[in-house]
């Protein structure tokens, strides 16, 4: 079922407008080509309207937020909501201090998001205030797992309905719901922890899906969600002896580059509850 | 002919001012080191006229442009043309917004530029104000082709007329002119474009190009283009099983490393108009 | 003597606050997730303070400074100080521009820094005030060699005696002093000047060390540098044809991700004077 999101991206080619941080915007452009969108970053105050409003899709992400981006992903928000455009924010820290948990919760406020990504810490700081926090990555005691599979969809599924969007909570075990529907995809590998924005990445990448597949988004954000890990798996095959982290990046977004909608749909692991 | 261009860089190892974007300056950075030049990059006002006058070249882009830089890039290139020393306008995304159109044109008013390297689609904004572009992208409907390049060819050598400097449009057929000479180069690969930064990249090659090579100044823009171009050839050949476009980059910018002038003089492909 | 220091921060993977340039981040990021860290960039005033307070090491590093970041800087500094974090300048280009010499002079002033890792360029401007630099690389005249190394040591432990610190001066001979003693590093290779930011990455990386070894940071910071020299011999080993600089640096990085306490107890090569 979810090859077809991939290949309406390809046949589409998708203009995403990308406000992001500086860490890891390289590999959200190229990874963004590498699925078949066309990135745009931009994030000044004067032409963020603008800039939105050519694009399909808006992809908000306070990686390295500071006043002035903030106020730019706000004015993008306002546009791409007025122009029913496809939204994304990654609440990248929230938990981590007070200026990206108020920055994302006002954010939420303010802006009809398609789709929230983050990891699970980020999202309890925001679902419930109770998130632990290790800077920019998930604490382990929040850690979805399978004994605690049955709450953590429950706890998905009541925030996609409080948020009225769809929550992506990406870990060993991903969780994508909206208010009715979790979907559980266990694909990726541990090793993906061990490079520095692959959230980023799949944040800008599902945006890329929404635009592509209007009318279902839970789904082509599950397809975006099962690419990016299936691509950590397919990558990890060609892992050779001295390879660390860094070429383990570069393999798996030249594994979504040449990933096609029927090996998606064959490696996509995943079930609904 | 070409060889020696690359061969003067590599000897003079030519000190280049880049005030760029976010997204691709380690790229820019990384093929300005591959080509024997030496990258800086700096954009408080506060610093810029100093960083331009130890350097021999300025490259400005204006990818993520905002506020502060842009009257960095102002002050820096009132320096470098008092200094006379090279420099190159990058005009990323001119037709995208009005604060990039507007950008580039004041830049362009104040500053002279050796070179402006840009697509299609933002050349054409700025010469005839009627460019379509798709955000950073050359639109298609603007391409040049065999069958349209008599009439580009006659478009590029006046708008380097009109503005007094060599103007690079960058695609896949290449061309560089100034008034009266243009020079048609078909090197490259249309996997490139699916790289984010092969044009800021080469921004900053041909900067350090026009530092090494003052006194000629088209034929060493014409040498940096087509070296970008056989680099593209020359990566390929080297991908393997698995490879995409963040290994492509990779190998791209190792084929600029590896490069020497013997290899660009027979393996740059172009005709003078 | 020096694996365990690594084999410390794998083990207690130390969160590191990185105010960095916007040229390196992304290796820096992925070199402290290599060797064990987890690397945090934040560089907003609102949010420094905070930021600072959750991770164990603060890593400030001046290569592309702004107005903003440098009030970042020293708030993230007082605060690092006054929690008795590991902390770490890295002043990248001192002496290339007053901006930048008077920006390290006075962090250097108002905040108590473990190390200072800079090339003999950047030191010396700190010094004596009579380094000459060639932009952000260091000049060839400086260059510490067999010839004047005892110099060299003499002069490095008077710097640290100086500013109460650690000094690490890293090229082709790197030299890691506190007032007494000085360790003359031999790791590393030539071909390691062609990639940029091998010495942001080392900063982060030093920070890591000393977040994980708090009793002995001067050993910390010879593990870290000769670490990253090491990585540097071992990547090369890998080379293969038509690999340049961008292929090196990848490499660089898996080489860290790899290493382990006895490979980098076995490689090291040092002397103390």
């Amino acid at each position: 079922m979810l090859g077809k999101y991939l290949d309406n991206v390809r046949e589409k080619a998708p203009l995403v407008h990308n406000i992001t941080n500086y860490v890891t915007v390289n590999d959200v452009a190229n990874v963004l080509l590498a699925c078949g969108g066309s990135p745009i970053m931009a994030d000044d105050l004067r032409e963020v309207e603008e800039i939105t409003s050519i694009c399909g899709g808006l992809n908000i992400n306070i990686g390295t937020l500071n006043s002035y981006t903030i106020e730019s992903m706000l004015q993008a928000g306002y546009k791409a909501n007025e122009l029913k455009h496809a939204t994304l924010l990654d609440p990248v820290g929230a938990g981590a201090s007070k200026l990206r948990t108020n920055t994302a919760e006002h954010l939420l406020q303010e802006i009809q998001f398609d789709v929230i990504r983050g990891n699970i810490s980020e999202i309890k700081t925001l679902a419930v205030g109770t998130g632990t926090t290790k800077g920019v990555d998930a604490d382990e005691a929040d850690t979805v797992t399978e004994e605690n599979l049955e709450a953590m969809v429950t706890f998905t599924k009541h925030f996609a309905r409080n948020k009225k969007c769809i929550v992506a909570i990406t870990g060993a075990i991903d969780l994508v719901a909206d208010s009715n529907k979790c979907y559980v995809i266990r694909n990726g590998r541990a090793e993906m922890s061990k490079i520095t924005g692959t959230g980023c990445q799949l944040s800008g990448m599902i945006t890329a899906f929404l635009v592509a597949n209007p009318q279902e988004k839970l789904e082509a954000t599950v397809a975006a969600v099962a690419a990016m890990g299936l691509a950590g798996e397919i990558a990890f095959t060609y892992m050779q002896e001295g390879d660390g982290n860094t070429t383990y990046r570069n393999r798996i977004i030249d594994a979504i580059y040449n990933m096609d909608g029927k090996t998606l749909e064959e490696g996509a692991n995943y079930e609904v509850r």
